[in-house]
């Protein structure tokens, strides 16, 4: 990859890690909106958004990139970032990137006439998310049971990209591995890669024996008729995104021990997190000849 | 899976093998086109094909259908078995399976007003032949090297099913493992379960030290320009299907040694080939409601 | 396993759900000890230590046996529990277990003509602990690093129980494991189980690129020397019992990160604990004859 | 290692292809005893031993070193090697190793004064040896088997060196894998690395599901009592050296499938039995200060 000047601007501790490993890599950094950060490094933040874009190639804001579509999510910068001011700054030669960018903010970087991506659409970027992820699943569940996650019964429910990450991760440690799937070629996968394959429909004959179940299915597929199978020491862990897969209401009610764990990547594993951006950026820039 | 009455007929061991896994969970099965088999089996032939049809739910016919397009593949028949007098038989409300079942073949199908389907579209299925297959290639490189896969270094071309399925094992058997790709997702995919990554347009750097090459791409990825980067004695081994990917002159003027190995399942693991038929006809018969 | 009578006496949470275990594989079973526990159990402890072991086969006592060598190891117990008042009360036909029990214990057993076995000199149980304490070393590992565990680089310090059992976790987790031994015959195992070998004449070129490093060897093995070639961001995490493997004020003043995990099995999985003891306990009876 | 001049004398496949890895490595190589190899080698063979012996610092034979405890083990050699006219020239300051030396030759060399070692008797030799031994017995079920490893039910008796490496590289095929052991400690392990625990005692009961058994234990296991749980579609394939594991006459009798596989290194993969003597030799001259 040829030497390039980056701006990141606003986001959370990945996005200044991120502009330190661009730095690590020989590329100019300029960064804006991390003055309240208390991460150690040897990069001085710009005085305004203007002297920070000025010259870049490519202008990295935050993931997700914006709470309110208005405003840059930018937890450690004292005052407020526009998104419009941002995107007045920036020429047709440049390209700004961001996680999670919303129809409305797609909207207005057209109006501002630039050249907007949304790197989380990308599957590599999925895909390495679903490692810290994964690991982060296996960190609580460790944290919450008596038990060793060697000889537990576990169950994933869904065999998709963090699915598929923790399974491989829990077999080695000594987990027994269930993994729940709808269709036929993922049960075949499942058999495949030899763990043991539940058909949906299989569902409630197996959740009995579990000690830990895992969800990665965005619909509540564990309602209350799928609670009712479910041990009182079983941990329930739901990874999915809202709505997530557990009726948490009823688990509640039934004294069954839910935690719906999101966004871990960050929270866990921040630097292995801007590796991946870092990536995937710089897939996106190969694919354009940049 | 409900009791019902299977005919198969024609085609190799598996068939034969399939229908006495069917008897033994307690279907109906009648069997023809098996005469000159030498296996052991309990079964007995009928003596035409309309007795064998008769009143059958589900006739499945060979893997592949047919080598002509007229008669069906049916090695152990000492005669010719017409699939027109196969389909002549055949009443609306029976089922006729096969695999590889050529358009002419759909198209004759059509006329005679028989509900066709070729599992070998099926994904689980091949998902499931992925096993056996790269079973073989392994058993194959275990007899043509002088070194053992543990500790040795192999490139496998292509992270489809074969290349995900072959992947593991032979890391499982502790060899070095190496994954060309195209696609940056299937790279991340790579680096998610622990092979070493390599992106085709980094191939000819990494094919150097490499002991052992399994190609899974059928087109002519190894080409006199990438063949050249191999060393002579590394293996390699094809499992691709025509026009296969690998220039077979070039590597035989070269020196290199190449084994075009086509079509393992059915000679390296017959049973585990007719258990994969087994359960994805009995997919196909679960969701038609059959 | 004939049906038995137990009593459980002192020690902290492992012995309390070990004497519950006991009773679910219908042994009888007496407790003593444990009244300020707030663990949820419908076993009634008995009045005083001569009710409790009245009768009992076996009597089990804490791990470690005791602190003082004059009392048991008994954390939920208002009061003292005098060891020599609990050999009094035990008949020649009742057997004690206990783990760690010290030479001035055993003598004291022998004085009162007590049938005394310490369960931790069993090497199973040995074998057993090691499961817990490598999946606790994980989770220290996960909630410190910024990092995954997946695609990092570790090193483990010796090849004995816990080596070896942490090493197949890491790997099965994704991380390049490294690990260090002394003895030929060792770097053979390391290799053959897919690790990176590195005898210790080897450590210092090897030990700059680690990100964490976990010591298994009851001696200081980083000493000033070596923790002069580990990075400043490399996690430390020393299993060893004492004096333990790392010399502490030298990493403190080079400013690394140190952290000195003992006695993890009871405090990260105390179900799994118990269920080693409960194991090992069957065993020493069975190879009795009892 | 420091370069040296070696004689390598006698032997099969593996000694000249260990002379060869030796020259890599820029040492001096003299070889004597493969006038009849067919093995492409730019090594030119001395006229007779005294030629080849001179100056040596480390002369190597054969593995094993004789068949008749007199002449050396030299396949590829026309006439005979009197292994008394070896040792004659053999002066004080150099070193004889070969593998497999009986007593008598021993014997015969204290007399001659001469420095001998056994490198069979090495640790590290044996763990290195049972990979190409455990691929090997793969291979052949693999050869022999309808069926796929992958899903495939398997028992190893024992959990030695052979056991230990066989049963990883089996579970890294996909296989279920049980294995037989008499002690607690090994039940222990075999819990800890995931496979299926079978006491000595609980045999029976287990080996009637299985379709492929590998001893590895130099004893009779399987006698007519325990042959009589077997299936008849059950492969069995004993490793171990003599007397072996299983009564093959009564198997034979019963019409059980017994394959005796012997001294597979040499065969399934010379070079890398080549490999493990070499990494040995090093290893003892090495530790010899030499």
């Amino acid at each position: 990859m040829q030497q390039k000047k980056f701006t990141v601007i606003g986001g959370d501790l990945r996005n200044l890690i991120l502009a330190n490993l661009l730095v690590k890599e020989y590329h100019k950094v300029e960064i804006f909106g991390f003055k309240n950060s208390s991460f150690d490094t040897e990069l001085i933040e710009k005085q305004g958004i203007e002297e920070a874009i000025h010259n870049s190639d490519v202008v990295i804001g935050p993931l997700p990139c914006s709470n309110d579509n208005e405003t840059l999510n930018a937890p450690f910068h004292p005052g407020r970032i526009y998104i419009n001011d941002v995107f007045k700054q920036l020429k047709k030669s440049q390209i700004f990137l961001g996680g999670h960018i919303s129809k409305k903010l797609l909207h207005l970087s057209e109006i501002n006439n630039v050249y907007t991506i949304d790197y989380l659409k990308r599957e590599e970027m999925a895909v390495l998310n679903a490692i810290p992820t994964s690991e982060g699943a296996i960190q609580i569940a460790m944290e919450e049971l008596p038990i060793t996650l060697h000889g537990c019964k576990s169950m994933i429910l869904g065999f998709g990209r963090i699915g598929k990450t923790l399974a491989k991760m829990l077999i080695g440690l000594g987990c027994k591995v269930y993994v729940e799937a709808r269709k036929y070629s993922d049960i075949a996968w499942i058999k495949n890669y030899g763990y043991i394959p539940v058909h949906i429909e299989q569902l409630e004959d197996y959740l009995n024996g579990m000690e830990v179940v895992f969800n990665t299915i965005p619909n509540i597929i564990l309602d209350s008729k799928q609670l009712k199978n479910i041990n009182k020491e079983c941990l329930i862990i739901d990874l999915a995104s809202k709505p997530g897969g557990v009726d948490l209401e009823q688990a509640k009610t039934m004294g069954l021990k839910t935690i719906w764990a999101l966004s871990l990547p960050g929270k866990v594993a921040p630097l292995t997190a801007a590796q991946a951006i870092k990536e995937t950026v710089y897939n996106i820039l190969s694919e354009l000849g940049v």
